[in-house]
């Protein structure tokens, strides 16, 4: 069996932040998440977390993922380190499973790297495989020790370092895989006899080197994988990284990004073949986008179904579905629940809400159509509100087939407009309108010649 | 005489796309457009574009091109390669003429290194002279293999080349310039004796070396201009290259751009000195832009002219006119065929189409003005509607010098609107106002006390 | 005493502008006022202003700077050079105090390293020390020529420099301190007996070494503080870094940015921890942003207190405050002296100007609340216009607590609507609603049968 053990106690202080380090997000989701998914993907049968500072919040942003949380206990009394996190997990593992130790703030790791660690170290009969990296700068990083068998013999800490081990450039990313037995004795053997005064993990390669003992070293080919994040600097960077990670598997299957590096795609969309994005668009949630689409400018789409040939433009689209041949904003808002049909368009300074609007169907200009279910081929004029709400409770309306709305008419809720009904310019509609019938709320006009030079307003 | 064959035949699976590869734009104009320009200012008298893969889609596309475009078979029992597409361009060229052989998925190819590659092969009487260039990572190209002479002898491609040859830096562009009669005897002796069967082009370098031919090599000086694009990645990383190029080129003329690398301006746009331009920005079309604006945002501008000392910010502006000293935004539209005069305000969510809009008129907010003519120092106010539309037919409407249109007006059209003419809020207008008259339509108020409480509103 | 000269009488005229090169901005600050800040911070007791070209606009624009400006002749008869530059400053400064020479188009020189060189300069008791610089690329600047014993012996510009002199890669930023009194000897001895036949000051350094002066040399840590503006494109890139490093200065403080370098933060900007700002973001002037908040797209806020959690999309703030737990946009504006509330919800297509809207109230929906009081827990419902304009003069209306002000109804001020008041739908209110009262204006609605196919409307 594999178990993988995430180390997430920590509280992350140089992030300057209410919340604990690991639930800050990357791309909307928070970075131990992406850390879970790689044990996940990589096959690890059991996940542990080891939670500390901030562990209600972590427990409950993964309250579904399926893993187990172990408290490290923080404060006065408790000893501090990475061996004594690992030591909260002990009743994870069993003495012939592969443990791996992940660290939740390096959330750029990938699965392919830890099923190859775990291959290496199976296939090796290791004790423990340390991920190992060769920096050009190595500063601050604990250095791989190695005799001249290139066997591992310590990984040293920069503070503890020599001169001559300081220009060592293979470095410990922290990330190990232990045999299971391996790993519960030499835990028992780790002690607080440091500068730090703390249980380190590390101090378990120079046991088993001690004692004979194999360690394997297995060499990372992407030293961005261990980006660490500390800083909201560093958050920024690994999100560049990942934008540039995940933005790259769209354009392999088919997607024109113009300025991808402007471009945030959160997991889970899905994008057709030949839609073209231009900077600035966020598509988050479960959005799944047709082809042939355009998307320009400051476009966001939240949790979305959007069909085939369809141009938006400016717009914020959110739990909405949007037909095919459709053209949305630009500035338009399709607020949760509108379900706009094919060949419509949405123009600008135009919100739905909570509505159906038929196919081939238009609200070019300034119009809300709230709580509605509009047919098709309706002419929605501009300035046009359906006015659902009374100050207390939410109401209806219904717009039948090839249906006129006149510019700036109120649709008081509830109210029925049927086939082809037609509702003069500035009406306000309290009552249904009927099939082919004209309605008209008007007062006559009233003329005062000469006002305009009498009131002095010319 | 100069001709220049395009190859042009390919179809670019890695793009997958439904379009040719080379119809794929950057900065809003196919890559293959690029390629001819470059010809065409490079002075070629002749080009010849060799397609295959979607030739109709090509052909469409570049119609107007004054270009010869020539049909590469493809399919079962036709032969692959370069050098059979080359041969479909036989007709199109003298012996003795100079002949480019271009790739059409290069767009970054220079006009001046392609007079620069013909003069060396002309003045040095080379049968055939290759662009070549020192790549840092030569792996995958064809290597240039040269005597102790330094002369050509060979083109070798990766999968041929031996260890020593692997390790040759120079490579082949994929670019040529021959002389058309080696050319033309050249290509009779192709044949498909190699690993993939194909008539590789790159075997005329090593027939012309056995014949005692005298082989040029012209180096290029930046690496970029033969990026080519085979994949959506290469294309974005084309886009941005182009978007250095041109952007330096706006900034040297004493643009002020923020961000440069987010703004997107296409072929053609022109911009006055001292006009700052902040991050997001897409100028696309036969834009120009005057001096001293500010342009902020999101904004999108397409096919207009802009005046001097505008400010525009988050707007959309096609095919459309804006006077000296204007401002628009933020969040307006101005929809094709706006003339739109100075010292004007188009303030927030107002949309402007097919109108004439006077110097000094104001329509600050929410406001719809369509298939209108508004004179000077008109105030168009909040939220009103030039109802141009009854569902069938659309109709255009006249408000003189010095008008006032009320807040939630309708303007019914066809309606006139005469000098100083004066229309109060909320009022629905179907007929013409005078001038100095006042126009009020309104209905008598009518209040109901205690309303409220006792429908439980509150 | 300490007294700083800063150089800023060129015209640059590579930047193609009608302005003076120094006063064009980075992130809103002209980039002379970077260079006067750092001299300031560095401790100068006097900072000495050297102008020529637009000389009245740099004076204009730095009017209350506290800076004593000095006007270098420029034109026919009169020498050029920095020598003669440095000459027109003679007055301001002692024998005893150290003077620091700076030049006004290197904005990205800093604090700490002004006094960095002041110290050196003078515990080394230098007559002149010279801010130096290693580059990679030494061309076009003037090399540092060292004696076998490393002193100082000569600055030599690249067009006078032997093949041995031009390997040379320590180079002169054109920035020094001077002892005062050896800086007005020395500057009596420059003559315009060179190429140019320009005052060079860097000739001083030849002087005081024939003199056996000692010649300090403090070599700066990161280039890019000398990084000199003559083109916009340096400008771009200046501005790139600078905003690298005050986004760099936010995200330590706690503020989570992504794609930071589209992100653009004026200076005087203060922004809470845990907020989180996506890419497009313009912040500018006087403008303080709480804890927990989320700004969204391509959003501006100008010199505006924006308090905790609260979410903006799309939104254009100007000199206004912002409750907690409020929400703006998408695609709203709040114009200047708007005081919104609390748990306020300023919706899509919502204009705010000169107003308050209390604690909880709503406009949700493409509404101009112009010149108003509104009271907490108002509706204002979609299309409402505050009707604050007859043309000549403003008038201002009162909405007390808990009304309701139906879709698409104006409020023609001056009026108040009483606590509770509701006016119903498409009413125009002219004058004052009760409490409790119901107000409707609305004509009696005509219907006509048929109407639609008669019409050949459908």
């Amino acid at each position: 069996m594999k178990v993988s053990i995430i180390l997430a106690a920590g509280e992350g202080s140089r992030m300057k932040s209410k919340k604990p380090k690991v639930i800050h997000e990357i791309l909307g989701k928070p970075m131990l998440g992406y850390v879970i998914d790689a044990a996940r993907s990589s096959h690890s049968d059991r996940i542990s977390i080891v939670i500390g500072h901030g562990k209600e919040l972590i427990q409950e942003r993964f309250e579904n993922a399926e893993v187990t949380f172990r408290n490290q206990p923080i404060g006065e009394g408790e000893p501090y380190g990475t061996g004594f996190a690992v030591m909260q997990a002990l009743d994870d593992f069993q003495d012939d499973d592969t443990v791996l130790i992940l660290t939740g703030d390096t959330p750029l790791i990938t699965a392919e790297t830890l099923e190859g660690l775990a291959d290496y170290h199976e296939r090796g009969h290791f004790a423990c495989t340390i991920l190992t990296a060769d920096m050009n700068n190595p500063t601050g990083y604990g250095r791989i020790v190695r005799n001249d068998a290139a066997d591992i013999m310590a990984i040293v800490e920069e503070k503890d370092a020599s001169a001559k081990e300081k220009i060592i450039r293979e470095i410990n990313s922290g990330i190990f895989a232990f045999q299971g037995k391996a790993l519960r004795e030499a835990l028992g053997h780790l002690n607080t006899d440091n500068a730090s005064g703390e249980l380190y993990l590390t101090d378990v390669v120079e046991y088993f080197s001690q004692q004979g003992e194999r360690i394997g070293g297995f060499k990372l080919c992407n030293n961005l994988e261990i980006h660490g994040i500390n800083s909201r600097d560093a958050l920024a960077k690994a999100t560049e990284y990942m934008q540039r990670r995940v933005n790259a598997h769209y354009m392999k299957e088919g997607v024109t990004m113009i300025a991808p590096d402007t471009i945030v795609i959160e997991d889970g969309v899905v994008i057709g073949r030949d839609t073209v994005i231009y900077p600035g668009a966020i598509l988050q949630g479960q959005t799944v986008i047709g082809e042939d689409c355009t998307i320009y400018g400051n476009t966001r789409i939240v949790d979305s179904v959007i069909g085939d040939d369809v141009t938006i433009d400016n717009a914020f689209i959110e739990s909405s579905h949007v037909g095919d041949h459709t053209t949305v904003g630009p500035y338009a808002h399709l607020r949760p629940k509108s379900n706009v049909g094919c060949h419509v368009k949405i123009g600008n300074f135009v919100e739905v809400k909570n509505a159906n609007f038929g196919d081939g169907s238009k609200a070019g200009h300034l119009a809300y159509i709230g709580d509605a279910d509009v047919g098709e081929n309706v002419n929605v004029g501009c300035g046009v509100v359906f006015v659902n709400y009374d100050g207390k409770n939410k109401y209806r309306s219904t717009v039948a087939d090839g249906a006129f709305i006149g510019s700036n008419a109120n649709l008081v809720a509830p109210v029925t407009v049927e086939k082809n009904g037609y509702i003069a310019a500035g009406s306000t509609i309290t009552s249904d309108v009927k099939a082919d019938q004209l309605a008209v709320e008007r007062a006559p006009r009233r003329d005062v010649d000469g006002w305009v030079s009498r009131k002095g307003l010319k």
